[in-house]
């Protein structure tokens, strides 16, 4: 994966450790964790997205398990979380946006990522919003709630915008730093924007509140 | 995937969008979802058998990824299930039916396709009811209840009928569309027995009720 | 699989046998199973873990699908514990016993076997964690409860001493029988001290009771 352009690459890092500070945290607050727990859920939430993706495209072992750095920075967000856990709890701004950044590094990545592995424009986007919240989704199913992707704020959307971008401008051969960039702050402002207005996905007519 | 005789072809099809709407019902009666919850809970129930038994005989990427109706059949029966919610929800026999058409020609195309990537006949067989029930065991697992196949009326069973039933039929160089539809339709009748008179597989002797 | 020397391939079964038969109780204890359940979760327990590494690894088809005895031991042990829950339910001791025969066995083997194909050392001593440890992650999400892996006594860590020791005996051209018992006896004997003396890995500071 580090075949990406520096800058892209850089930002994948980031998100690794965003991911695994707010994953950590994340299931800090939703059950009694030991280190264990943390690091473990922290590691899920950071890398389960990318592993998943590399399973259904064939590119194994997963990218996470011959770099090294994607290990350390999620296992290092994790246990900062962990000490830091009761200061890092006020902090809800910071994570937010450390937690988007990642949400669209990784559905950018995820999505050119497949491409480049003989997968359809289709499949690839799918694959690009895979990567963005299958570690998240992991992390919750573990902890015996129901994802925060499936019934929450503006999530899985920006990141299926991102990796659509994506993989029409690798269709239209005009993908690069600038364009990956560009798909990645679409998904970066849409879910800043669904945080800020609450804004949710439409409901079942009907449903019972 | 489409290698399989045209009748089983659009059997698969048919059970495809079944477990795609029939998904998304379940779901919805467990949990509050958005349209993304929806949709990708009946994407998980349509698809997520298959993809585990391509991802386990190394079949990758998986089927679900490289022909695109079965996610627009996956997709199009979640919408249907999100926008006639309320309505559906009284229709239990229909869906029933669907969904036994399901589990029974997923269980025989799983077998079938196991055996021809290699597989031996006993592990075959157990691909075959996985690719029949993982589906629906990945959405109960994520919406927080004890997957219906671990507890409650006939549904591994009759897959794993149907499974043996194509795997042996393979053994005897005798499968061909007849055996598939008989070996589905034997599957089918135990199911749809099992949901008339309430049969359930064997509990513990002594287990507190 | 059945290329480690005879006594630790005898072990490699006992393990299995042991994670069949007490995964099947442990599911049986959390949830109301029928015989489909306690074998599925069973199986799961005793052959996810090797599964889940060998998808990473890129060993497919699963070894678990190329050499029957692993299924027959998981699928005995499970019976076993379906007819005999209630008598078997007060033998809390022989069963832990047997459970860190399974852990530990598990963590070398699953750590050498993912040095055998190529990956690095860390990455390879995660994966034998993964092994010990992946199956009854399964069970327990599928059963509604968050991991034991996740939250009590040690568990996870003798996995992962005995996985780096495995790893670094390889490294040094020190591995053989001698060493991969010595390191699962390594593994054991902390497992069993953390059962005796109810050790916990470190909660996060502060953390609310």
């Amino acid at each position: 994966m580090n075949t990406q352009p520096p800058l892209l690459f850089a930002l994948d890092l980031t998100g690794t450790f965003a991911f695994g500070l707010n994953g950590a945290l994340t299931a800090l607050r939703a059950t009694r964790l030991d280190v264990v727990g943390v690091v473990t859920l922290g590691m899920l939430t950071a890398l389960g997205g990318g592993v998943i993706r590399d399973v259904l495209i064939d590119a194994l072992p997963p990218a996470t398990f011959l770099y090294w750095p994607y290990f350390a920075l999620a296992i290092g967000g994790a246990l900062i979380a962990f000490v830091l856990n009761r200061w890092l709890g006020r902090l809800t701004m910071p994570l937010t946006v450390l937690d988007a950044i990642g949400l669209s590094v990784f559905a950018v990545i995820g999505a050119s990522k497949a491409v480049a592995f003989g997968l359809g424009l289709a499949p690839a986007a799918l694959l690009g919003v895979i990567t963005a919240v299958g570690g998240g989704t992991i992390r919750d199913a573990l902890v015996g709630q129901v994802p925060t992707v499936l019934r929450s704020e503006l999530y899985a959307i920006p990141a299926l915008v991102a990796a659509v971008l994506t993989v029409l401008a690798i269709r239209f051969d005009a993908y690069g730093l600038p364009v990956a960039l560009g798909a990645a702050a679409v998904c970066f402002v849409i879910r800043m924007l669904g945080v800020r207005f609450r804004l949710n996905a439409p409901r079942p007519p009907f449903a019972s509140p």
